[in-house]
Order: structure tokens, then sequence, then C-alpha cells
């Protein structure tokens, strides 16, 4: 990078080369060039520029509401009683809507949600938040200190490895993250120094942990950094799969036996599809494996308010549960939260309705799980078409969509399109997106962005675009990619 | 710090001796120790513990509505209105805020709050800030691409940072900030591995800024680290001065002859009480002053939903505009803030309805109008109240409440008093302020959370709490200070 020649003039401050270089590290495919272009298409669109198509579908983003996924109304009606009180007195809310509000407002700094609340979270969301863990995990012991609400499950994720990362040289700290990854934690990762080491999912086992892969990658890692922690994320982003309960049982005793700090990314826990896949917390197997395991293995688990069958992205909740964290360290954690004040409290009362849903007998009760039903199968169809529909495509091998939201399909590309896209400097998958983009309007994530073996092409799409859009998806991307083949042969 | 005895047969992996050591270095006065004391005092009032009070009184955080300020009519039912679209359909919300709402879905993913924003903030936001702004500057422009909506301000200030800070030794970034500060800065650096540089405020001048102390500040900070920022607070907190137009106009000047990027936070734009006291923003001086310096000079100014005449802390709103950015600089921004998503949505249409309120001849004008004059009425009362009752005690001088929301009285410590904190390992007014807690239940933050000249003690209050709560804090104050001086003399 050279200055910029008026910026010698500027005398400015802060340039490119100035700037703090560990955020120059930072990527993020989610949000990267091609979404960029796919909002540039869509101002073409609306200023009239003439398109092969009339509308960008995006599948880029785990973004429900955005793609037309409507919101729990009961969710809502609280939200709202808790913005403006006065619909207390109105007829028209049921009364558990207005008992949950009451009850969070109750909690909150002179009953309003616009005070700040205790930076850790309002007291008793997150005792909600300890109950639904206990029940979840049958009967597995929770403590409320343990639990700290967050600003989305980014926050608690960014906020662990804040804590975890030190070090310079050969003692930097490496974090070992799952190849492919949800590129929030590269980021991170980029931006704290520390050393991303990658372990590979098997992709012909359904995109499995490999305890074998662990064991090398970590053998390999030793070797010129410092090793502390093992973040998983199941169900997966961007693969889509549901780990089996041997698997996070060999994760737990691969950790303990390397003394490994586990970070379970656990947002999709409610979004479990395929046949014989259920979502086992890794808290719930660590206590399951006794004493030896239960009493030693640190372990930070993160939950959100924007996946699930809620899919409330826009309200940044979230939570994070720490396990056998030492106590100096969690009174450190404590001290850091304070700093940021507290998490948006609309985000708390959300997450608080999500752990404390409406009960049997509750006048919302049915109508909730109506709807949270109806989003969850309508999700679970859309996985399987998806699968379906792209194992038809010859050139495209796709894994079960077993939760989660997203499939990742392996695509095998021409040589001669592999050649051009090197010839621009353009990994062959970003070549291959934005080429779909440009001819058809579907905005897609190249693979490269999320990691894959070497010499393998991938991209992901999410499954939640509203089915008739997801079929006009899946069509074009058939079709496009049997042209795409063709013309590169 | 030793390990504890049991993390060594736990195996543990992150303790006190592995963690981030930047984390450690954090400080955070506002939620410290005498902040989780007054916790614990309110729970044992709760317990039936006997106490010389009844109830605590809390004066240490900026946090209007938990102080009993009622939050804007208006606002609260816009934001019901967006949680919860069904309400468009009642008769019971005024036209305005309907086409509020309606405006601020109509932006949203899918029409939904519940969707993620753009990374920088949604679009028709940044638009409204942005005309919010040319109106406040009386027409100096700004560009909506300019403006970022934040998680609050404080993301806001940490994320700059994060973009200024680099360097290792001699070369690390220092950054300039006010003796007394508000702590986020102090903690922002700490965790950033900057050089602090501290310049004081000159008391005697109530508060202002001091050229020449800026000049040997830096100076001095020149010879180990390379100082790259200035940060300003104005109106002021915790010192509640307002900054006069000279004052900003040669700290401008500085900043362009000693390359500094310049940092505003005018988090307290409309808190402004005091008689020839007015709100100048640093943008508007930097374009006073000619394109010599509105285009040269780097600045990123800072707001907030949290304080004014709102005070919805809550909801985490807030915006930051940069002026002279390098482009490359400002895409790594760009790319930066995306990791995290998006600032919360409520948030969002807040900090909109704050830069977009109703307009005369809107049905809600009127109320809108009275509720804001009758908040920052009473807030410019109670800081003439505060400063009047404080200086009638001996051994307590005050400044001006200009603005803000804070008063940071000068206390004189009898040597004794200062003896006895010292052998307790603890601050002069740490202590002061820990026997003033536990004998009337008041809670300040003591001066030396916020830094203070050597050898001189003050503590911070807010003007906050409702007027006969405050009368009763200020008259336990003056009569604890007197019993205070007394017993140690
Ligand atoms: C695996 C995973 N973790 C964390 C997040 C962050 O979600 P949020 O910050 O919205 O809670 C996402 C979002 O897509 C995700 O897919
Ligand atoms: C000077 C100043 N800046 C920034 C903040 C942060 O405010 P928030 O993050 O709530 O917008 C505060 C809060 O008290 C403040 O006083």
């Amino acid at each position: 990078h050279a200055h910029q020649p008026n910026d010698v003039i500027r005398k400015i401050v802060l340039t490119i080369d100035t700037m703090n270089p560990t955020v120059k590290n930072v990527e993020y495919a989610v949000r990267g060039p091609i979404v960029q272009r796919a909002m540039q298409i869509e101002k073409e669109l609306r200023e009239g520029v003439k398109k092969p198509f009339t509308e960008v579908i995006k599948a880029n983003i785990g973004d429900a509401h955005a793609m037309g996924q409507q919101p729990i109304t009961f969710f809502r009606q609280v939200l709202a009683l808790c913005s403006y009180p006065e619909l207390l007195n109105e007829n028209m809310f049921p009364e558990d809507a207005k008992n949950r509000a009451r009850r969070i407002l109750q909690a909150c700094g002179g009953g309003s949600v616009g005070a700040y609340s205790a930076s850790q979270g309002i007291d008793c969301v997150r005792q909600d938040v300890a109950r639904y863990i206990e029940r979840r995990d049958g009967g597995v012991p929770c403590d409320p200190d343990n639990v700290y609400l967050t600003t989305g499950a980014s926050d608690g994720i960014v906020t662990m490895l804040k804590l975890l990362v030190c070090g310079e040289g050969a003692s930097r700290t490496g974090v070992m993250i799952s190849i492919p990854q949800y590129p929030l934690y590269s980021a991170a990762l980029a931006e704290l120094g520390a050393v991303q080491i990658n372990y590979y999912l098997n992709e012909e086992k359904c995109w499995s942990m490999d305890l074998s892969e662990l064991e090398s990658s970590l053998a390999e890692a030793r070797k010129h950094c410092n090793p502390k922690a093992l973040c998983i994320i199941n169900p997966g982003n961007p693969t889509g799969q549901v780990q089996s309960r041997q698997c996070i049982e060999d994760v737990i005793r691969f950790a303990a036996k390397e003394r490994l700090f586990l970070m379970a990314d656990e947002v999709y826990q409610d979004n479990v599809y395929a046949e014989g896949c259920q979502f086992h917390s890794f808290k719930k197997v660590l206590f399951e494996l006794g004493p030896e395991y239960s009493d030693n293995v640190e372990l930070a688990s993160f939950h959100s308010t924007s996946k699930c069958y809620m899919g409330e992205c826009g309200f940044r909740g979230g939570y994070m549960e720490v396990i056998n964290m030492d106590a100096e360290v969690q009174a450190q954690l404590s001290k850091l939260v304070s700093v940021r004040l507290c998490p948006p409290v609309p985000g708390q009362a959300l997450m608080d309705l999500v752990v404390n849903s409406p009960q049997p007998g509750e006048p919302s009760h049915i109508t909730f799980m109506k709807e949270r039903t109806a989003t969850l199968s309508l999700l679970a169809e859309k996985a399987k078409l998806t699968e379906q529909i792209l194992n038809t495509v010859p050139g495209i091998t796709c894994n079960p969509v077993q939760g989660a939201m997203y499939s990742f399909p392996n695509i095998s590309l021409p040589e001669k399109s592999i050649k051009e896209a090197k010839a621009l400097g353009q990994a062959p998958d970003m070549f291959y997106c934005m080429k779909l983009l440009e001819e058809t309007g579907i905005c897609l994530v190249p693979g490269s962005g999320f990691g894959q073996k070497d010499g393998t092409y991938h991209f992901r799409m999410t499954i939640l675009p509203p089915t008739d859009k997801l079929k006009i998806l899946l069509a074009k991307v058939k079709e496009f990619h049997q042209k795409f083949t063709q013309q590169y042969s």
C-alpha cells in the first residue's frame, strides 16, 4: 500500500500505513464484495437498469425476517408493552403478555427499558436463562452468576476470545476453529492478533469432527504457538451438520486431555431437521461424562435471539454461560463487560421471552406453539428441498442439511474457469458466485470466505428464502451451473 | 497473583496468570467496588438488616430513567409501533407516530426491526442524522456515508480507538485524554495496549482546556510514544463544564499543528444549563476556521441516545461522524463494523427519532416540546441547586455545573483520614465515599476513579435524582462532610 498523494499534502494522521495492522487482516465474507455488488445491482434495478432478472434473491446471510419470516406474536406484544407501558392499560393484549412485560419492567431501573441494566444483564433474565438451560440439559444445574447476557452471540464470542488471547511469537495464543468456519471467528482472531489453528471438518462424513484431524492439527500448531482453546459450531454454520453425541464426547475428552478451553457456539440449538439427529449441548454431554470432566473442563457456550424459530437478529440479544471458569478470571470478565455498560435492554427482554416462552394453559400458548412449529417445519422442508434439488445437478454434491440454516455444497469447477479466475486474482468460487450474481441476481457466498480444503470449491446458501423463491433460486443455480460448466469446458 | 491451589489440581487453562494481561489493566470506576457495595447494601436492606438509613440513593451513574426521568411519549409510541406493527391498525396513536414507524419499518429488511440492518446502520436513519448535523451546525454539509450508527457512543469510541492504536515500545500509539476523564477511555486504551497521555483540565478556570497544558503534556509524551489522537468530552463528564468557542478553536489549531486526530465526545450536546454557555460542535468550529483546517483536520464525533433530554441508555443507540478520514482507512472501518453485523435496530430507530423529532404542526409536537423542555429545565434547576448547596459546605468547593449531568466538587480531607485510608491501601476519596455510603446510603464515585491532580480529592455525583431526593442527598453530604472533618481533625 502506498500513501494516496493527497494524504501527504493533507498531512493526514490516520492512513492505511499508520492504522492498526491487525484490523487490516480482518476479513468478513458474509458482508464482503459479493454482497456489496448485490446491493449495487439492487440500486441499479431500482434506477431502471436492464438486467436478465428483475430482483436480487439474497441467500447470503442467516437473516430470517429479511427473508419474510414473521416474528412470534407473543414476543412482539411483550416488547411493545415494555416500550410503551401505557399499553398495559389497554384490553388488546393477552394477560400473559402483560404479566411478562410487568415482570421485565419491574426488573429495570426506574421501571424503564431505557435504563442501563447491570452489565452482566438483568438479574431475573439471567435466572430465567439458568432455568432454561437446566430444563434443556435434563437437570444439570446452572448458576445464574455464570450467565452473561450479550449483544448478540457475536459479542459473547469476541469477549471470551479477548480474555483468552495474549502472548507474542511462539507463545502467541492459538485458537482452534473448524474449517469451514463462520468468519466471525477468523475476524476476531485476526483483530486480536491470535493464531488461527484450522481443523477441517470431514465433508465425506457429513461435516463431522474428526479426532485424528484435531490431533494432527493441534500437534502441528504446538510447534509455533500456544494453543489454548477449541471452538465448535453445532449445529454448524456454514455446513449445516448436527454433531452426534459420540462426536461431542470425543471432542470433550480431547479437550480435557490436551487442556483446551472449549467454546461451543450453539446459536442454532433449535434448528435440527434431519431424522435421527438431535441437539446435544456440550454442557450436558460434559456432565454426563462424570466429575473427572465436569469438574475440570472449561466451557463457554453461546446462544442468541437471532436464529432458531425466532430469527430476531435486529435486537442483538444473546447470552453466554461459563463453566469451570477460574474465579479470578471470571471477576475480570465481569469487569470487562462493565466497560460497555450493558447489552441492549430490549434484546435482553427478548432473550428472556425465548427462554421463558408461554406455557400450557397460558392464553398465548397455543398461538405461540403454532407459530413456532410452523416456522421450524417450513425450515425442515426447505432443508430437504435444497439438498434434493442441488444433488440433481451434475457437478454439485451436497450433504444433507441436518440443522442450522445453510447448505454448503461442493461444486466442481472446470479447469478453464479456475485459470480465468486466477488470472483475475480472484478465488475460483468467488469468480463463480460473482458471475451467478450478475447473470441471475442470486447472491450466495463463495466457500473461500469460510475456508475449505485446497482444491475444493463450495458456496454457502441459506435455506431462508420463501419456498417459492427458494425453488426459483435452486432452479436458476442448476441452470447456471450447467451453463457455466459448458462455457468453460 | 498466585494460582489458586485447586486450579493446579484442576488443570485449568485460563487463569489470572495465563489470561490476556491487557484486560487485567482495565479499570472502570463507574461500576467499581463502591457500586458493588451499594448493591449489597440494597440487598441487606431488603432482607431487613438495620441501617442508619432506609434506602440507597444512587448518584453514581448518568442513568436518567433509573432515577425516575420519564421517557418521551412520542419516542416510545413509535418504538411500540415498530415492535408490534399490528398497532398501526389501532386508533390510539397519533398519525405522526404511525408515519415515523412506517418509514422506519419500510427501511428494515422484510419490514421488521428483527432483521439485521446494514452494518453501518439503516440508510434512512443515517440520512436523517446527516440532516440533523447540518441543521445543528448552521448548514455545514454532512455526508450520510460518513455517519456510522453504533451500539451506544461507547461502541463508536472503542471502534475508533481500535483503528488508531498500534505499535510497540517507543512507537506505541499514544492518545491524549482529559483528566478527570470518563473511564471508558482509560479502559479502552488499557485493553488496546495504547499509551494514555493525560492532560489536566483547569479546575481553577471551571475545568477548561489549557493550551499550555496540552503542549507540555504532548511534548513529554513524544519522548516515549507516538501520540496520534486527542480526545475531548464536551460538555464534560465527570466535570460538567461547557468549553467556550475560543477554547475549541485553540484545540483545533493545536491538533492541526501537531497532527493529532480529534475525537469529540459530544453525547451531552443538549445538556447546557449555565447562562452564557452554549454548545459548539467541534465540526462547526472546524469549518468556521476555513479550508486550511476543514480540509485537513481529521475528526470523529460521537453522539448517543443515552443522554440529553431523552436519557434512553438501555436502547444502546448512537452514531459517529468521521470527517477527513482517509478513504482506504474508512473502507477498513466499514469492514470492521461489519464483523459485529449491526447495531441494535430499536436503538437505531430511537436515534432516528432523536434527530428527526416531531415538527411544528405535527400532532405530537406540542407534547414533545413540553416534555423535552420540562426535563431540560429541571436538570438546569438541579445543576444550580447542586452547585449552590455544595458550596455552602466548608471544605467543599464546586465549580458551576454548566452542562452534562455531573458535579465534581473538590473536597478537602483531613490529614488523619488520608493516613488512615493509605494504611488500608485505599485512595483517600474512596475511603471517604465508602464511609459516606455506609453511614448515609448515598452512592457517589470517588474522584480517583476519573483521575485528578495529585494531592487533590473529589467525588462525582450526578444531578439526576428527583429534586426531593437530591435535596436530601445534598443535606446528607453536607452533614457527613462536617462530621467526617471533625472526626479526623
Ligand atoms: C455460528 C454463528 N455464531 C454466531 C453468530 C452471530 O449471531 P448474533 O451476533 O446475531 O447473535 C452467527 C450469525 O449468523 C452464527 O451463524
Ligand atoms: C462522556 C461519555 N461518553 C460516552 C458515554 C457512553 O454512553 P453510551 O454508550 O450509553 O452511549 C458516556 C456515558 O455515560 C459518557 O458520559
